[in-house]
Protein backbone atom coordinates (compact mmCIF):
# COMPACT_ATOMS: atom_id res chain seq x y z
CA UNK A 1 0.00 0.00 0.00
CA UNK A 2 1.52 3.19 -0.96
CA UNK A 3 0.77 4.50 2.54
CA UNK A 4 3.31 2.64 4.14
CA UNK A 5 5.82 4.91 2.28
CA UNK A 6 4.95 8.13 4.72
CA UNK A 7 6.19 5.64 7.60
CA UNK A 8 8.98 4.09 5.36
CA UNK A 9 10.90 4.32 8.97
CA UNK A 10 8.69 1.46 10.32
CA UNK A 11 7.86 -0.08 7.22
CA UNK A 12 6.84 -3.50 9.77
CA UNK A 13 3.92 -2.01 10.64
CA UNK A 14 1.42 -2.99 8.61
CA UNK A 15 -1.76 -1.28 7.96
CA UNK A 16 -4.64 -3.27 7.65
CA UNK A 17 -7.55 -1.59 7.83
CA UNK A 18 -11.17 -3.34 8.77
CA UNK A 19 -14.20 -2.62 8.68
CA UNK A 20 -16.15 -1.60 11.78
CA UNK A 21 -19.67 -1.99 12.66
CA UNK A 22 -21.08 1.67 13.33
CA UNK A 23 -21.61 0.69 17.43
CA UNK A 24 -17.84 0.26 17.52
CA UNK A 25 -16.41 3.62 16.65
CA UNK A 26 -18.51 6.37 17.99
CA UNK A 27 -17.92 9.69 16.29
CA UNK A 28 -15.48 11.80 17.98
CA UNK A 29 -14.49 9.66 20.79
CA UNK A 30 -10.80 8.57 20.70
CA UNK A 31 -10.32 10.63 17.96
CA UNK A 32 -6.70 11.97 17.60
CA UNK A 33 -6.43 15.85 17.75
CA UNK A 34 -4.53 17.10 14.83
CA UNK A 35 -5.07 20.66 16.38
CA UNK A 36 -1.47 21.43 16.82
CA UNK A 37 -0.42 20.72 13.78
CA UNK A 38 -2.71 22.52 11.88
CA UNK A 39 -1.89 25.66 9.80
CA UNK A 40 -3.30 29.08 10.65
CA UNK A 41 -6.75 30.25 9.76
CA UNK A 42 -6.06 31.64 6.21
CA UNK A 43 -3.37 29.12 4.84
CA UNK A 44 -6.40 26.43 6.29
CA UNK A 45 -9.08 28.34 4.56
CA UNK A 46 -6.75 28.99 1.41
CA UNK A 47 -5.91 25.57 0.94
CA UNK A 48 -9.39 24.08 1.35
CA UNK A 49 -11.05 26.19 -0.25
CA UNK A 50 -8.84 25.29 -3.49
CA UNK A 51 -9.18 21.83 -2.80
CA UNK A 52 -13.20 22.46 -3.02
CA UNK A 53 -12.18 24.34 -6.36
CA UNK A 54 -9.88 21.46 -7.41
CA UNK A 55 -12.70 18.61 -6.95
CA UNK A 56 -15.02 20.98 -8.64
CA UNK A 57 -13.09 21.06 -11.59
CA UNK A 58 -12.47 17.23 -11.63
CA UNK A 59 -16.06 16.85 -11.40
CA UNK A 60 -16.87 19.28 -14.23
CA UNK A 61 -14.04 17.19 -16.47
CA UNK A 62 -16.87 13.92 -15.72
CA UNK A 63 -19.46 16.01 -16.50
CA UNK A 64 -18.28 16.76 -19.81
CA UNK A 65 -16.70 12.55 -20.09
CA UNK A 66 -20.08 11.25 -18.96
CA UNK A 67 -21.55 8.45 -20.89
CA UNK A 68 -25.25 9.73 -21.03
CA UNK A 69 -26.88 12.62 -20.66
CA UNK A 70 -28.41 11.35 -17.40
CA UNK A 71 -25.35 10.59 -15.81
CA UNK A 72 -24.07 14.00 -17.10
CA UNK A 73 -26.99 15.69 -15.05
CA UNK A 74 -26.71 13.40 -12.28
CA UNK A 75 -22.33 14.75 -12.04
CA UNK A 76 -23.50 18.02 -12.50
CA UNK A 77 -25.43 18.06 -9.03
CA UNK A 78 -22.59 16.60 -6.95
CA UNK A 79 -20.14 19.44 -8.78
CA UNK A 80 -22.75 21.72 -7.92
CA UNK A 81 -22.47 21.14 -4.31
CA UNK A 82 -18.58 21.53 -4.75
CA UNK A 83 -19.08 25.10 -5.61
CA UNK A 84 -21.04 26.06 -3.23
CA UNK A 85 -18.57 24.67 -0.57
CA UNK A 86 -15.54 26.37 -2.26
CA UNK A 87 -17.74 29.77 -2.40
CA UNK A 88 -18.27 29.37 1.02
CA UNK A 89 -15.18 29.19 2.03
CA UNK A 90 -13.98 32.24 -0.24
CA UNK A 91 -16.58 33.94 1.72
CA UNK A 92 -14.77 33.04 5.31
CA UNK A 93 -11.54 34.32 3.41
CA UNK A 94 -13.34 37.96 2.79
CA UNK A 95 -14.98 37.75 5.96
CA UNK A 96 -11.07 38.71 7.18
CA UNK A 97 -10.86 41.10 4.79
CA UNK A 98 -8.03 39.31 2.29
CA UNK A 99 -8.49 38.20 -1.46
CA UNK A 100 -9.13 34.79 -2.16
CA UNK A 101 -7.15 34.46 -5.32
CA UNK A 102 -3.61 35.83 -3.12
CA UNK A 103 -4.45 33.12 0.07
CA UNK A 104 -5.05 30.30 -2.42
CA UNK A 105 -2.44 31.04 -4.72
CA UNK A 106 0.27 29.51 -2.70
CA UNK A 107 -0.99 25.98 -2.95
CA UNK A 108 -2.17 26.38 -6.78
CA UNK A 109 1.28 24.62 -8.42
CA UNK A 110 0.94 21.46 -5.36
CA UNK A 111 -2.71 20.94 -5.66
CA UNK A 112 -2.84 21.38 -9.50
CA UNK A 113 -0.09 18.57 -10.00
CA UNK A 114 -2.25 16.25 -7.63
CA UNK A 115 -5.29 16.96 -9.26
CA UNK A 116 -3.44 15.95 -12.92
CA UNK A 117 -2.74 12.62 -11.02
CA UNK A 118 -5.98 12.06 -9.91
CA UNK A 119 -7.77 12.56 -12.76
CA UNK A 120 -7.81 8.62 -14.33
CA UNK A 121 -7.48 7.66 -17.62
CA UNK A 122 -11.54 7.53 -18.22
CA UNK A 123 -14.44 8.44 -16.69
CA UNK A 124 -15.07 5.69 -14.42
CA UNK A 125 -11.62 6.83 -13.13
CA UNK A 126 -11.98 10.41 -12.51
CA UNK A 127 -15.51 9.82 -10.93
CA UNK A 128 -13.93 7.18 -8.20
CA UNK A 129 -11.30 9.98 -7.50
CA UNK A 130 -14.09 12.53 -6.83
CA UNK A 131 -15.41 10.14 -4.57
CA UNK A 132 -12.72 8.84 -2.98
CA UNK A 133 -10.79 11.67 -2.48
CA UNK A 134 -13.11 14.39 -1.84
CA UNK A 135 -14.35 12.05 1.08
CA UNK A 136 -10.81 11.58 2.43
CA UNK A 137 -9.90 15.77 2.05
CA UNK A 138 -12.76 16.72 3.71
CA UNK A 139 -12.82 14.22 7.00
CA UNK A 140 -8.93 15.29 7.48
CA UNK A 141 -10.34 19.65 6.94
CA UNK A 142 -12.44 18.42 9.64
CA UNK A 143 -10.10 17.14 11.51
CA UNK A 144 -7.79 19.81 11.24
CA UNK A 145 -10.32 22.07 12.26
CA UNK A 146 -10.10 21.95 15.37
CA UNK A 147 -6.83 23.42 15.62
CA UNK A 148 -8.90 26.78 14.01
CA UNK A 149 -9.30 29.97 16.40
CA UNK A 150 -13.19 30.62 17.86
CA UNK A 151 -15.95 29.10 16.49
CA UNK A 152 -13.99 28.20 13.24
CA UNK A 153 -14.13 24.22 14.50
CA UNK A 154 -17.82 24.10 14.68
CA UNK A 155 -18.57 25.98 11.66
CA UNK A 156 -15.89 24.44 9.15
CA UNK A 157 -17.05 20.89 10.52
CA UNK A 158 -20.49 22.17 9.39
CA UNK A 159 -19.74 23.20 6.26
CA UNK A 160 -17.61 20.34 4.73
CA UNK A 161 -19.83 17.95 6.64
CA UNK A 162 -22.89 19.35 4.47
CA UNK A 163 -24.19 16.93 1.38
CA UNK A 164 -21.03 16.49 -1.10
CA UNK A 165 -23.36 14.32 -3.60
CA UNK A 166 -21.57 11.38 -2.64
CA UNK A 167 -24.77 9.04 -2.82
CA UNK A 168 -25.33 10.24 -6.54
CA UNK A 169 -21.67 9.25 -7.25
CA UNK A 170 -21.98 5.86 -5.36
CA UNK A 171 -25.32 5.34 -7.19
CA UNK A 172 -23.34 5.87 -10.95
CA UNK A 173 -20.52 4.18 -10.02
CA UNK A 174 -22.48 1.15 -8.82
CA UNK A 175 -24.68 0.57 -11.66
CA UNK A 176 -21.41 0.99 -13.91
CA UNK A 177 -19.48 -1.90 -12.14
CA UNK A 178 -23.25 -3.97 -12.45
CA UNK A 179 -23.23 -3.64 -15.92
CA UNK A 180 -19.65 -4.14 -16.55
CA UNK A 181 -18.24 -6.40 -13.85
CA UNK A 182 -14.59 -6.13 -15.25
CA UNK A 183 -14.96 -2.24 -13.86
CA UNK A 184 -14.22 -3.63 -10.81
CA UNK A 185 -10.49 -5.01 -10.44
CA UNK A 186 -9.36 -2.16 -12.41
CA UNK A 187 -11.43 0.37 -10.44
CA UNK A 188 -10.21 -1.29 -7.00
CA UNK A 189 -6.65 -1.16 -7.87
CA UNK A 190 -6.96 2.94 -9.16
CA UNK A 191 -8.75 3.20 -5.76
CA UNK A 192 -5.77 1.84 -3.67
CA UNK A 193 -3.26 4.10 -5.84
CA UNK A 194 -5.54 7.09 -4.85
CA UNK A 195 -4.88 6.81 -1.81
CA UNK A 196 -1.26 7.49 -1.28
CA UNK A 197 -0.96 11.08 -3.34
CA UNK A 198 -4.45 12.12 -1.20
CA UNK A 199 -2.64 11.34 1.72
CA UNK A 200 0.64 13.11 0.62
CA UNK A 201 -1.46 15.84 -0.09
CA UNK A 202 -2.98 16.30 3.27
CA UNK A 203 0.24 15.97 5.20
CA UNK A 204 1.27 19.13 3.31
CA UNK A 205 -1.27 21.33 4.19
CA UNK A 206 0.24 20.42 8.05
CA UNK A 207 2.29 22.54 10.15
CA UNK A 208 4.96 19.83 10.70
CA UNK A 209 7.65 20.50 13.32
CA UNK A 210 11.18 18.83 12.98
CA UNK A 211 11.25 15.35 14.62
CA UNK A 212 10.01 11.72 14.12
CA UNK A 213 7.21 12.05 17.30
CA UNK A 214 4.91 13.91 15.04
CA UNK A 215 4.86 10.91 12.22
CA UNK A 216 4.06 8.71 15.51
CA UNK A 217 1.29 11.14 16.61
CA UNK A 218 0.01 11.37 12.93
CA UNK A 219 0.12 7.46 11.96
CA UNK A 220 -2.93 6.99 14.04
CA UNK A 221 -4.78 9.65 12.04
CA UNK A 222 -3.49 8.12 9.01
CA UNK A 223 -5.04 4.98 10.21
CA UNK A 224 -8.05 6.40 10.50
CA UNK A 225 -8.11 7.90 7.48
CA UNK A 226 -7.42 5.09 5.35
CA UNK A 227 -10.20 3.08 6.97
CA UNK A 228 -12.91 5.33 6.05
CA UNK A 229 -11.11 5.19 2.63
CA UNK A 230 -11.76 1.72 3.14
CA UNK A 231 -15.33 2.06 4.06
CA UNK A 232 -16.11 4.08 0.85
CA UNK A 233 -14.42 1.72 -1.50
CA UNK A 234 -16.73 -1.15 0.14
CA UNK A 235 -19.59 0.94 -0.56
CA UNK A 236 -18.67 0.47 -4.14
CA UNK A 237 -18.56 -2.98 -3.65
CA UNK A 238 -14.62 -2.99 -4.46
CA UNK A 239 -12.01 -4.80 -2.04
CA UNK A 240 -9.82 -1.72 -0.83
CA UNK B 1 -20.85 37.63 -42.22
CA UNK B 2 -21.63 34.28 -41.81
CA UNK B 3 -24.75 34.50 -41.25
CA UNK B 4 -25.46 35.48 -44.85
CA UNK B 5 -25.42 31.87 -45.32
CA UNK B 6 -28.96 31.38 -43.62
CA UNK B 7 -30.32 33.69 -46.22
CA UNK B 8 -28.19 32.36 -49.36
CA UNK B 9 -31.13 32.96 -51.44
CA UNK B 10 -31.55 36.61 -51.19
CA UNK B 11 -27.14 37.23 -50.99
CA UNK B 12 -28.22 40.74 -51.69
CA UNK B 13 -29.36 41.91 -48.77
CA UNK B 14 -26.40 42.59 -46.39
CA UNK B 15 -27.08 42.75 -42.61
CA UNK B 16 -25.36 45.52 -41.29
CA UNK B 17 -26.25 45.74 -37.26
CA UNK B 18 -25.97 48.99 -35.74
CA UNK B 19 -25.58 50.19 -32.71
CA UNK B 20 -28.70 51.98 -31.50
CA UNK B 21 -28.99 53.84 -28.59
CA UNK B 22 -31.64 52.42 -25.71
CA UNK B 23 -34.02 54.91 -26.39
CA UNK B 24 -34.38 53.82 -29.76
CA UNK B 25 -35.51 50.44 -28.95
CA UNK B 26 -37.74 50.25 -26.39
CA UNK B 27 -37.41 46.58 -24.92
CA UNK B 28 -40.10 43.98 -26.22
CA UNK B 29 -41.44 46.45 -28.63
CA UNK B 30 -41.83 45.91 -32.18
CA UNK B 31 -40.02 42.59 -31.67
CA UNK B 32 -40.53 39.59 -34.06
CA UNK B 33 -42.90 37.47 -32.24
CA UNK B 34 -40.77 34.07 -33.21
CA UNK B 35 -43.90 32.08 -30.80
CA UNK B 36 -45.50 30.41 -33.42
CA UNK B 37 -41.79 28.73 -34.77
CA UNK B 38 -41.55 27.57 -30.81
CA UNK B 39 -41.10 23.74 -30.18
CA UNK B 40 -42.93 22.03 -27.85
CA UNK B 41 -42.77 22.68 -23.95
CA UNK B 42 -40.59 19.83 -23.47
CA UNK B 43 -38.04 20.44 -26.24
CA UNK B 44 -38.15 23.59 -25.52
CA UNK B 45 -36.97 22.70 -21.73
CA UNK B 46 -34.78 20.09 -23.09
CA UNK B 47 -32.71 22.29 -25.48
CA UNK B 48 -32.59 25.22 -23.15
CA UNK B 49 -31.49 23.25 -20.66
CA UNK B 50 -28.50 21.56 -22.75
CA UNK B 51 -27.59 24.22 -23.56
CA UNK B 52 -26.95 25.83 -20.15
CA UNK B 53 -25.53 22.64 -19.09
CA UNK B 54 -22.99 22.86 -22.40
CA UNK B 55 -22.08 26.81 -21.12
CA UNK B 56 -21.32 25.07 -17.77
CA UNK B 57 -18.97 23.13 -18.90
CA UNK B 58 -17.56 25.81 -21.65
CA UNK B 59 -17.10 27.91 -18.30
CA UNK B 60 -15.97 24.87 -16.48
CA UNK B 61 -13.03 24.47 -19.39
CA UNK B 62 -11.89 28.29 -18.48
CA UNK B 63 -11.64 27.37 -15.14
CA UNK B 64 -9.43 24.47 -15.62
CA UNK B 65 -7.45 26.89 -18.10
CA UNK B 66 -7.22 30.06 -15.95
CA UNK B 67 -3.72 32.18 -16.15
CA UNK B 68 -4.15 32.90 -12.33
CA UNK B 69 -6.16 31.93 -9.24
CA UNK B 70 -8.07 35.23 -9.13
CA UNK B 71 -9.55 34.71 -12.82
CA UNK B 72 -10.15 30.90 -11.70
CA UNK B 73 -12.68 32.09 -8.96
CA UNK B 74 -13.90 34.13 -10.66
CA UNK B 75 -14.77 32.20 -13.69
CA UNK B 76 -16.13 29.80 -10.77
CA UNK B 77 -19.04 32.57 -10.17
CA UNK B 78 -20.21 32.32 -13.75
CA UNK B 79 -20.01 28.62 -13.79
CA UNK B 80 -22.20 28.66 -10.55
CA UNK B 81 -24.38 30.52 -12.32
CA UNK B 82 -25.11 28.73 -15.20
CA UNK B 83 -25.20 25.63 -13.21
CA UNK B 84 -28.02 26.95 -11.36
CA UNK B 85 -30.02 28.60 -14.51
CA UNK B 86 -29.53 24.46 -15.94
CA UNK B 87 -31.10 23.14 -12.53
CA UNK B 88 -33.92 25.07 -12.78
CA UNK B 89 -34.50 24.28 -16.17
CA UNK B 90 -33.90 20.17 -14.93
CA UNK B 91 -36.76 21.24 -12.29
CA UNK B 92 -39.07 22.69 -15.07
CA UNK B 93 -38.76 19.39 -16.83
CA UNK B 94 -39.49 17.04 -13.60
CA UNK B 95 -42.27 19.13 -12.67
CA UNK B 96 -43.84 17.81 -15.93
CA UNK B 97 -43.25 13.87 -14.36
CA UNK B 98 -40.42 13.45 -17.31
CA UNK B 99 -36.70 12.57 -17.03
CA UNK B 100 -34.52 15.24 -17.72
CA UNK B 101 -32.06 12.93 -18.82
CA UNK B 102 -34.29 11.85 -21.70
CA UNK B 103 -35.71 14.81 -22.62
CA UNK B 104 -32.08 16.34 -23.29
CA UNK B 105 -30.81 13.36 -24.95
CA UNK B 106 -32.00 14.18 -28.35
CA UNK B 107 -30.27 17.58 -28.60
CA UNK B 108 -27.02 16.17 -26.88
CA UNK B 109 -24.80 15.54 -30.28
CA UNK B 110 -26.16 18.39 -31.78
CA UNK B 111 -24.73 20.66 -29.22
CA UNK B 112 -21.93 18.60 -28.11
CA UNK B 113 -20.58 19.39 -31.80
CA UNK B 114 -21.07 23.13 -31.28
CA UNK B 115 -19.72 23.09 -28.13
CA UNK B 116 -16.44 21.59 -29.62
CA UNK B 117 -16.47 24.58 -32.15
CA UNK B 118 -17.00 27.43 -29.34
CA UNK B 119 -14.19 26.56 -27.36
CA UNK B 120 -11.26 28.07 -28.82
CA UNK B 121 -8.02 28.01 -28.74
CA UNK B 122 -7.21 29.06 -25.54
CA UNK B 123 -8.69 30.71 -22.35
CA UNK B 124 -9.54 34.23 -23.97
CA UNK B 125 -11.24 32.48 -27.01
CA UNK B 126 -13.27 29.96 -24.30
CA UNK B 127 -14.04 33.41 -22.35
CA UNK B 128 -15.29 35.14 -25.08
CA UNK B 129 -17.20 32.58 -26.03
CA UNK B 130 -19.22 31.92 -23.43
CA UNK B 131 -19.68 35.72 -23.14
CA UNK B 132 -20.94 36.14 -26.70
CA UNK B 133 -22.61 32.96 -27.05
CA UNK B 134 -24.71 32.42 -24.00
CA UNK B 135 -25.88 36.24 -24.21
CA UNK B 136 -26.99 35.37 -27.78
CA UNK B 137 -28.76 32.01 -27.36
CA UNK B 138 -29.86 33.53 -24.19
CA UNK B 139 -31.78 36.23 -25.71
CA UNK B 140 -33.04 33.61 -28.47
CA UNK B 141 -34.51 31.81 -26.17
CA UNK B 142 -36.47 34.46 -24.39
CA UNK B 143 -38.06 35.57 -27.62
CA UNK B 144 -38.93 31.88 -28.64
CA UNK B 145 -40.54 31.57 -24.87
CA UNK B 146 -43.57 33.60 -26.48
CA UNK B 147 -44.33 30.61 -27.86
CA UNK B 148 -44.77 28.77 -25.12
CA UNK B 149 -47.89 27.54 -23.06
CA UNK B 150 -49.73 28.81 -19.68
CA UNK B 151 -47.66 31.45 -17.20
CA UNK B 152 -44.12 29.67 -19.17
CA UNK B 153 -43.50 32.50 -21.06
CA UNK B 154 -42.50 34.88 -17.89
CA UNK B 155 -41.15 32.41 -16.14
CA UNK B 156 -38.36 31.37 -18.65
CA UNK B 157 -37.95 35.09 -19.31
CA UNK B 158 -37.47 35.62 -15.34
CA UNK B 159 -35.23 32.34 -15.20
CA UNK B 160 -33.14 33.25 -18.30
CA UNK B 161 -33.07 37.37 -17.79
CA UNK B 162 -31.24 36.52 -14.20
CA UNK B 163 -27.59 37.64 -13.89
CA UNK B 164 -25.41 35.42 -15.56
CA UNK B 165 -22.21 36.73 -14.40
CA UNK B 166 -21.68 38.65 -17.46
CA UNK B 167 -20.05 41.73 -16.11
CA UNK B 168 -17.66 39.08 -14.69
CA UNK B 169 -16.36 37.85 -17.60
CA UNK B 170 -16.45 41.40 -19.34
CA UNK B 171 -13.72 43.03 -16.63
CA UNK B 172 -12.09 39.77 -17.00
CA UNK B 173 -11.69 40.13 -20.58
CA UNK B 174 -11.13 44.26 -20.87
CA UNK B 175 -8.35 43.39 -18.52
CA UNK B 176 -6.38 40.88 -20.34
CA UNK B 177 -7.03 42.82 -23.94
CA UNK B 178 -5.45 46.10 -22.03
CA UNK B 179 -2.87 44.57 -20.78
CA UNK B 180 -1.79 42.65 -24.54
CA UNK B 181 -3.82 44.56 -27.16
CA UNK B 182 -2.74 42.28 -29.94
CA UNK B 183 -5.40 40.37 -28.23
CA UNK B 184 -8.19 42.67 -29.52
CA UNK B 185 -7.79 41.60 -32.89
CA UNK B 186 -7.49 38.21 -32.69
CA UNK B 187 -10.80 37.92 -30.43
CA UNK B 188 -12.66 40.42 -32.67
CA UNK B 189 -11.63 37.80 -35.44
CA UNK B 190 -12.76 34.96 -32.78
CA UNK B 191 -16.11 36.90 -32.16
CA UNK B 192 -17.29 37.52 -35.78
CA UNK B 193 -16.27 33.57 -36.35
CA UNK B 194 -18.48 32.57 -33.31
CA UNK B 195 -22.32 34.19 -34.19
CA UNK B 196 -22.38 31.55 -37.34
CA UNK B 197 -22.53 28.75 -35.86
CA UNK B 198 -24.15 30.16 -33.11
CA UNK B 199 -27.37 30.99 -35.00
CA UNK B 200 -27.34 27.72 -36.61
CA UNK B 201 -27.50 26.50 -33.42
CA UNK B 202 -30.79 28.70 -32.40
CA UNK B 203 -32.48 28.39 -36.05
CA UNK B 204 -32.08 24.21 -35.51
CA UNK B 205 -34.48 24.57 -31.92
CA UNK B 206 -37.35 25.88 -34.51
CA UNK B 207 -40.20 24.10 -36.01
CA UNK B 208 -40.19 25.69 -39.44
CA UNK B 209 -42.28 24.45 -41.82
CA UNK B 210 -41.29 23.81 -45.23
CA UNK B 211 -41.24 27.08 -47.28
CA UNK B 212 -39.42 30.31 -47.66
CA UNK B 213 -41.42 32.49 -46.26
CA UNK B 214 -40.31 31.34 -42.42
CA UNK B 215 -36.57 32.57 -43.31
CA UNK B 216 -38.20 35.83 -44.12
CA UNK B 217 -40.14 36.18 -41.00
CA UNK B 218 -36.71 35.02 -38.95
CA UNK B 219 -34.53 37.40 -40.99
CA UNK B 220 -35.40 40.35 -38.62
CA UNK B 221 -34.97 38.37 -35.27
CA UNK B 222 -31.74 37.13 -36.59
CA UNK B 223 -30.98 40.90 -37.44
CA UNK B 224 -31.74 41.70 -33.53
CA UNK B 225 -29.99 39.53 -32.30
CA UNK B 226 -26.47 39.98 -34.32
CA UNK B 227 -27.13 43.75 -33.23
CA UNK B 228 -26.86 42.50 -29.51
CA UNK B 229 -24.00 40.10 -30.53
CA UNK B 230 -22.47 43.73 -32.00
CA UNK B 231 -23.03 45.31 -28.48
CA UNK B 232 -21.83 42.69 -26.71
CA UNK B 233 -18.50 42.76 -28.66
CA UNK B 234 -18.47 46.63 -28.26
CA UNK B 235 -18.55 46.48 -24.27
CA UNK B 236 -15.18 44.52 -24.95
CA UNK B 237 -13.49 47.17 -27.42
CA UNK B 238 -13.74 44.86 -29.78
CA UNK B 239 -15.09 45.60 -33.73
CA UNK B 240 -17.99 43.20 -35.12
Amino acid sequence: MPVVTFFGRRKKRVVVPRLRSRSDTPANVNRVDLGELAPGLLPYLGQVAYLQLTNFETLSRAIVDAPSTEAKEAVSRVAALALAKHHSLVTEIQRKGEDAGAVMEPYRSRIDAYARIILGNDWYETLVACYLTSGLLDDFAVRLAGGLPGDYPARMTALLSGDSGSDILVHQLRVAIEANPHLASRLAMWGRRLVGDTLLIARSSLVIPQGAKEDERLEPVFTELIASHTRRMDVLGLTA
